[in-house]
């Protein structure tokens, strides 16, 4: 008897706060559809190079990926840039959006391949990627693909551990080669765990002496990433100071010349952050909309490039170091707002107390990322809505954990109606799983033109391996 | 200066707790291997019906999956014990082990498919079931797989919601047809969300008088999920309480007669617990092993099936309501615990101030659930070892979230070992990505022979549907 009663005052209150951060909600503004080149048309569809998105999934098949070939050349251009001295070494994160039609165009561009297994070391190759424009990371680097990538000369074979060091000695003695090599550190403030010495202890410096040492390997080069989106010059600045103390210290020490800095990945999508537990907290319990970062607070690529250019360059000349060949391997700054996902409202759950769910034919099964990231969602037809409502976006895959977002102020939704989910391009299509649902096509928007990349799973492709 | 003394002083304290917690776990005793029929040879070998684990490896490659038919054969055999009376009617949920081989396997013991979408519904008719032993669930059916579902004469259509029921009406109406159809509710304990019209509040009671008027349904059917895994008689009884109160009331205010009463699934595995977010904490921070479930204290699926045909029986009986026909919806409790996962050590990656990393050929790209539920995790040929260490198990996807333990009390591990990750037949397969790594074999284990169910992905099959 008490315990509906409870419940009831609970629900009663929740529903009154619901009202109030509906309100609240209102007054939030989305981020501009411009911050992606979209424009929305007389009738208030939005659309990229005079398509109207909604209009992509009737000829293609919802959901879909929609690639965006401009924006990957702007991107590309801006990460090559070379105003003021040689530009920096680019290396595409092949794990990030393994999707060939992306990566040819990047290649095209003038950008190389980081491949962190046999798989993507197979890839590269089979795209026709020069071995000398390949980097090879990772913990789980198998023998073949270590024959493969030292028999070719690739450009650069990055330890992720001191353990792994012995290996690849081993292989390259093998086969009588002396490969590019270089240690994968952690600053203090970088990821640590599974991947490269820590700085901190003396772990990094140990593992560079014992690569120095190893005359199978031709040890040149630091590799470090920041791990957590990094969007400002303070970030950088200390992943730079440890890095080339570091340096310094194995130069005096045991004489090590620091060729190749490869700073990795790790610049963040200025449209894109992760949520906080409060911000996810207050949009499960009460509905409020999550807060769209300031995309004024992230380094733009340009910017960031030149601004590495110029602190490493600062950096060696203050330690009395020569300059050496920066190396970068973005993943999501190079693609991530290049790519947008595109999916259907099949049916709307009204509840009597609380906010409808729009159920839509992509979930956690094509865009996971988003459980834990904002990422901008338009209604692509609604763009000139009046009405407004707070949804809960839930996925097909009949899994309690398939929602998106517990609470997302749009525009009036019915069955039918298309969403764009914004910033589709990294880690959505490798996390993606064929869940109980085939999956989607993605299509590439080229100057005007849209061609097929890929085409949708076919039922019969999710048995293809069964009763071999 | 301040900032790494704190750092080293909270290093210090960290690794003194580990200590203790490593002294803690020295003394927490597996699960025993006999509770999946396994056996350990003379050498210390973990071994299935003769089969040294670590061969099939050998044979079939790493990772692997491997199924045991004869566990398969007792599970489908329980669920459909008869003993003093008719036995359910059981419906395999595909979603939770969609592998053609398994599936197999259970329809030739009698048991039927419960689908949730237009590719499960093609799969189940692929593998020559017949309709009248489908069930069809979920909020998203395509109008294509509703016409092929109503067309063929399925065994029941379960609404997920009351929008759900006017395409169907519609449906049926177009086809002339008058399919036998359910309405999921929810119980207060159960899930909600978007799933099901809950009881509480009349919105099951008003979806249930819907379909009953809609002249192109033959709304016959309840169907409601505990959602959470069930363990207890307490938490059956009070699932079914509520669902027959409903019938009940159905029946008296406008004549709805429960001809079937559908259960769902949720019926837990005992040897897998969901982690508490305390057990996760301690996990991460100290190492401390995670704690294995009682196994006894979680109804066995024979204890399960008599106690729901009793209880079922009897609460209609007290209601004066006719007993219906029962179906049972089972997926982790049916396959969960009929197979594992091998996965080879890849490389270790020792820290002077904590324990190592076991860097493993699998990780969150083949077994997602292991970071939120308890797996026994066995080194298959070091059975008899004496020699124990704490190994943080890594994954090979190059992502700082690819840790399935923090800490495991295993054998002294090195390159080369097979790990056994037990219990994984139950959304291992359908979560798996081939996230920069092709997906494994799976092999069945049947009366001593080993044949493959899957071959493994070839790297061309990553990029089957690419530039079409």
């Amino acid at each position: 008897m008490i315990r509906p009663l409870t419940r009831r005052s609970k629900q009663a209150l929740k529903t009154a706060l619901s009202t109030l951060a509906q309100h609240r909600n209102a007054r939030r503004r989305p981020l501009p559809p411009r911050l992606w080149e979209l424009e929305v048309d007389a009738a208030g569809h939005l659309t990229l190079e005079g398509h109207a998105l909604a209009e992509l999934t009737a000829r293609w098949g919802s959901p879909l990926h929609v690639v965006h070939a401009a924006a990957l050349r702007r991107n590309a251009r801006a990460f090559l840039d070379d105003e003021g001295g040689p530009p920096c070494e680019v290396y595409y994160s092949y794990k990030t959006n393994p999707i060939p039609g992306v990566l040819r165009l990047l290649h095209a561009e003038g950008i190389g391949a980081e491949v962190i297994s046999e798989y993507e070391l197979w890839l590269a190759l089979r795209l026709g990627v020069d071995p000398a424009r390949i980097v090879f990371n990772g913990p789980v680097k198998s023998d073949a693909s270590l024959r493969e990538a030292i028999g070719r000369g690739i450009a650069l074979l990055n330890a992720n551990h001191r353990e792994e060091l012995t290996r690849i000695g081993a292989v390259a003695a093998e086969l009588g080669r002396r490969p590019i090599t270089g240690v994968r550190v952690c600053t203090s403030a970088s990821w640590g765990g599974q991947f490269g010495a820590p700085i901190d202890g003396g772990e990094a410096l140990a593992a560079i002496e014992e690569a120095c040492r190893n005359p199978h390997l031709d040890m040149r080069a630091l590799h470090v990433h920041f791990g957590a989106p990094l969007r400002t010059e303070e970030q950088l600045r200390q992943l730079l100071d440890e890095t080339l103390d570091l340096a310094h210290v194995a130069a005096e020490r045991f004489g090590f010349e620091l060729d190749i800095l490869d700073l990795g990945g790790s610049l963040a999508i200025p449209t894109v952050q992760a949520l906080s537990s409060k911000d996810k907290r207050l949009n499960m319990t009460f509905l409020a909309d999550l807060p769209p970062p300031d995309p004024g607070r992230t380094l733009e690529i340009r910017a960031y490039v030149r601004l590495v250019r110029r602190l490493v360059r600062a950096g060696c000349q203050r330690r009395g170091l020569p300059v050496p060949r920066i190396v970068l391997e973005p993943g999501r700054a190079l693609t991530g707002n290049t790519q947008l996902l595109l999916t259907t409202v099949h049916t709307l759950k009204h509840a009597s107390n609380a906010a409808p769910y729009a159920i839509l034919d992509a979930g956690i099964n094509l865009a996971q990322s988003v459980q834990s990231e904002f990422h901008q969602v338009y209604a692509a037809t609604k763009m000139h809505a009046s009405n407004y409502g707070s949804y809960r976006l839930a996925g097909p895959i009949c899994s309690p954990g398939d929602v998106l977002y517990w609470g997302c102020t749009l525009p009036e939704l019915a069955p039918g109606d298309t969403l764009a989910i914004m910033d589709a391009g990294a880690y959505f299509v490798p996390f993606a799983t064929s869940f109980s649902f085939p999956q989607p096509a993605i299509v590439l928007v080229d100057d005007g033109a849209v061609r097929p990349l890929r085409r949708a799973e076919r039922f019969e492709d999710l048995v293809l391996c069964d009763d071999p």
